[in-house]
């Protein structure tokens, strides 16, 4: 008999494969649960082979225009990024993910969720935390957190064993000598290798981004459009080609800054269960769209609800890394950021260029820049006898 | 009679020399103070000029080692960067010149000290709650701020006219379409033509960065040695070229920087007095200085204490830029950063190149990276089940 | 020919009654506007005097509900307090005293504001602020920091021969020691004795609150309701009784919390303007309120966006201290906080006795409280084992 | 063969009476621990019992000095306090109870250390991140999370049964239908008939003050003088009566407060694993200090230090909740605070009545107020005109 259904999220690689495999072993019924989020994968590939190796059913879910829409855009809204650094694009997909693995566990009857991420990392958390706050009564099976699991799957020759054992295709091409995830916001590459933080990474790993040596010797330049602190519009101000659907405008930012080399960084970062990881990112859509919002952010909010909400986005994306998406104050957050965007509209130019962005110029109907107000050639509706007083009076404390 | 005596900064250019005369025809004892802190500048010539304008004495000083070590240094363990872009190559430089102006003037006995610059911007702020900070009772000339001045001096040509009457020399060069502030950390433009924040810089505006499509197309690696969060070493590794005393390093990040075009920002910006204001900056060794220096402290201090810090980092860079370097709180911030940055040791690398800067590895003597804890190979000393129990009580607010 | 027309912030007292003759003299008209905001006042006496001083108009506005609903109970949800003591009585009033000026302003017509707020204080800030944000061309009269009258009017003397010279009635009774100014929230004391910091307040100083040492034996009982973070109802538990009406909740917790001597408080603190003031204050009903609101948040809010939510309040609570109330930043505070109340409903049981406030206990259809989850006599939903791995998880850093 | 020795944090009370037996039963050698830190307790009496009940060493510790300077001291420094109310009594306990515990171990050569914390509450994660923090390698036994022990003691029978059947003398007088914790700082009461928090707190359920409806109808008055943000003397006013020692000055404290009824708070508050708990608490000393240390501190330090400084004292007030004292971030935050209260230092004036703490007056030789800057009888060196460009420069932004 049965000990219920599991739904796991499934990936088609080698990992995923034993734990299907495994787990049926175990007694459940498996549904694998494979989420298209933008990464390159065969998918009709990968769902014949679940069929093969013992899933009840499989599920292949296109999640790409909700996974810009509801997850990568509040990131933009809120200039999210991590340790000043990194624009978390693993840590933005896990919440889209699980969320549609609950919604099947819930529609198919499954008490179980699974998945296979290992028991040092983040993304345990992100989707452990996002199925019980979705599914509270859930149980979710953690392979790489269970001993039986764990001390029979010792390294990759284990996995690689077993999976002869059991019919399970094997991948033919040698493992690369680090991990990867990809999805449409980045591709990340952590372990192996990259394990010494004082090793340079091979010019070879990165997949989204053009070395900038050999990216092209002429910048594009674009213009993105915003309303409501969200890109409505990119254009190709050279080529005159544009783009406006979130997943399309995404999709082409992602096209421009790969193949200028945009996005790169490897970084040193704090897991939110409290270890240092070294991990190498490529984010080309996403490090253009935290510039261009950054720039129109400032140039159509009040400096102080900007100031605000500079604290706030910094408090999203802790949150965002450390998995808590749909905790009550990651809502919260997000509500508060939301209602700051609602005059974020307007166009930026930038140029892209060697992995860098430039951004060129903006404009706006809710700008607050006031020209005149600022200029150096006239005066304006501004007495600059009033900064004396101004001075004097910040002064005060200083002279105590 | 003489109505007193006024330290006035003086930069030798159109401007403060009208106002180092106009003083004179207002009855006071000029004295012409001119810091060097890494302009480009024929000194002596503006010390002659100063004297054939009638300045009483003339100061020329050279700050430079001291705006590095006491000024820049401190802005680099704080990572201070304003609204999230701008690194403070302006706001820094002003509490160091104003520091020099009134000890003179306490020296020399001089009850005032004056400056040019104008009603409208962050600097009138800074130089002067810098002097009244140090020097409580000083009295400030501030022209640009008195209506007989700045009724009289409407625009460039009345300066011009003034400056023909006078027998102050004028600029042959015709004045660029902006104005411009330079000194070792930094040249920032605005105003003019970059007044409308649509329009895009020109070209030929930069100076200390080469345009990164005409800048070298092969990376300089630099490594960065740090010691209690400052630098103390670079090198260039291909070359073998080091530097360690700190103007000569940072005159040496400059060079790099600014031969492969980096640090250039075209932004608007929020002006401590409430407007908003575009400028363009070029800051190559500070920006390489930023980076390498958040790479080297993530790596070496503790994820909470970063965290803490970070905050910090944000209420000293709206300190500095709003020019309370003085005031009792940043002395306060500046104390509590130092303090955290007592670990921060170790050793970054780099490359630099069309604009950019890539961090490729780092090592610590006092790293927190423990590479056997966080290895997907090795278990180390770590329980993966303890993540299970991390994650369920993590939840418990959720499931509420 | 008339200079123009001014709405006076008229208070029937000495000041202000000079300055509507000295309005006048100076070649205004001049409009006098009392906001009934709750002090004590024989505001037709007020009228009267105005009218024979020479106001063009009187206008006595009652703005007690509005003062209640529109400004106290926000500043409730934000558990307003600045620097830790100080419940802003004071400041909360000006945004609503000002807000009715100036519609008056501009519904007569009216190009001029004045008011006799001094120089050194705060609610000359808030005043103008307030002003400038709701009516920017508005131009302000501000006796106080005009020389010609400041220097002609060096103290209370000056003021009374005026008055007598003009035909000013002056007041009958000697004026207090020092100076105090009452709404409904609070009455303040500052100035005069008070002013030697070390000098204890006399006792017949305060006027809402009996002195504890005098007050009833015997506590009230009390019942506040809440809905969305705002009381809704108040219930004297032992006598029945109850009120429902903002204005009608406001001004019994006033009487019980005075009966008690509820509120009192003697600080010295910061002014916006950077001077350490030393303020005696009163607010029994906003003590009350203070007390009852933080634990019925803590009740239903959960514990993140609480911690999130009491830095907007600390925050909200500078803003309107320093007469922020209309500024964009304000304004986006207060829809953040008011998104953070909407389950903040419940009942808190409290006792009113000499002087303090005693919460009994509490109950909310919206609470987050689970009885059975907390209980140490029945285990719940929940593993005691996940706290060993929380804990543990919780110390890797330590241990690096 | 002994599996080891273990400290066991020792109360002398039934449950760890009964552990002390489980723990040998089990295998371990035991050593007691009990400190000291001024709870009621007849020490000699819980030695015997411990050597009786079978301890290889029993160790008694008197902490309470070190109590007051290391732990309680710097939490007056911090102004700590929890959610806006509670004073934090058990928490900072907790780090000096486990501080001697693993000197103990250490010295004695022992791996383990055990208490008797509940899996459900905070005080199991303050003891052992403090152990794990001073002490990594040891290995810590929680019976109330190991399921043969918690499962074989479900309630308060099953204590009481082992009691009976291993010798273990049982408490004669019934149990409270509460639970407590006491110590030089505070008692809390918690669990039993308070977990329904809507049930009012019996009358006779205080032990360290007096009902104010009993207490004195006179006031005490004190005067506390602070040197670097700690109290160095107490002088009770009327009574010409001193303390000047640490922990005399809290005793003294303790007594006057609790003579007069000070420091009794009921709450719900949010615990560290994410519940929300109710908790009663009297804090008769800690409360005076808090109101004290808050007025000499806010006369002693500048406006904008103080607002930094409140923001590190939240933090710290978290941390210490949480049971971070030893945490990086934690040692941090109070260098950074101690460096806050150099100047920290004077008189302060209060009387104490019926629950209640009055400041009556302050005085300092550090104080930043100046009498005759605020004085509005005399100008003193200040310009009212400043304030009106002050004024217009604040205004600058909702103007646009």
């Amino acid at each position: 008999m049965s000990k219920g259904t599991v739904v796991l999220a499934y990936s088609g690689g080698l990992d995923t494969s034993c734990i299907l495999v495994w787990l049926k072993e175990q007694g459940y019924d498996v549904i694998a649960y494979l989420a298209n989020i933008g990464q390159e994968e065969d998918f009709e590939a990968a769902r014949l082979k679940a069929e093969k190796l013992g899933a009840k059913k499989v599920f292949i879910e296109d999640l790409r225009a909700e996974f810009v829409e509801e997850f990568i855009w509040p990131s933009v809204q809120a200039n999210a990024i991590y340790e000043d650094r990194y624009l978390l694009g693993t840590s933005v997909a896990r919440p889209c993910i699980a969320r549609r693995q609950v919604q099947i566990a819930q529609q198919e009857g499954a008490q179980y969720v699974s998945h296979g991420a290992t028991g040092k990392g983040n993304d345990q958390v992100r989707f452990e935390l996002s199925c019980y706050a979705l599914f509270p009564e859930v149980k979710i099976i953690s392979p790489w957190r269970i001993p039986e699991f764990f001390n029979r799957f010792r390294g990759r020759k284990d996995l690689m064993d077993y999976a002869k054992d059991h019919d399970i295709p094997v991948p033919v091409t040698p493992k690369a000598p680090w991990s990867m995830d990809a999805n449409l916001m980045h591709i990340s590459f952590e372990s192996g290798i990259l394990e010494n933080p004082k090793t340079h990474a091979p010019a070879d790993l990165y997949m989204m981004t053009k070395d900038p040596q050999a990216s092209p010797n002429i910048p594009d330049v674009l213009e993105i459009e915003f309303l409501k602190g969200v890109p409505i519009k990119v254009t190709n101000v050279k080529e005159g080609k544009s783009k406006d659907t979130p997943l399309e405008i995404f999709c082409y930012l992602n096209e421009i800054g790969g193949k200028h080399g945009v996005g790169r960084i490897d970084i040193v970062e704090n897991r939110f269960i409290g270890m240092k990881s070294r991990g190498i990112y490529e984010t080309p859509g996403g490090t253009i769209l935290y510039q261009a919002h950054l720039d129109i952010e400032t140039f159509t909010m009040d400096k102080e609800v900007r100031r605000i909400k500079q604290g706030l986005g910094i408090t999203f994306s802790e949150l965002l890394y450390n998995g808590f998406w749909y905790s009550p104050e990651c809502v919260f957050v997000r509500d508060c950021i939301a209602k700051s965007q609602e005059s974020v509209e307007g166009k930026v130019q930038m140029s892209v260029f060697k992995g860098q962005v430039y951004m060129l110029g903006r404009e706006s109907p809710k700008s607050l820049y006031n020209e005149e107000l600022v200029s150096m050639d006239v005066q304006g509706d501004y007495d600059p006898c009033d900064a004396s007083g101004f001075i004097k009076i910040n002064a005060v404390r200083s002279e105590l």
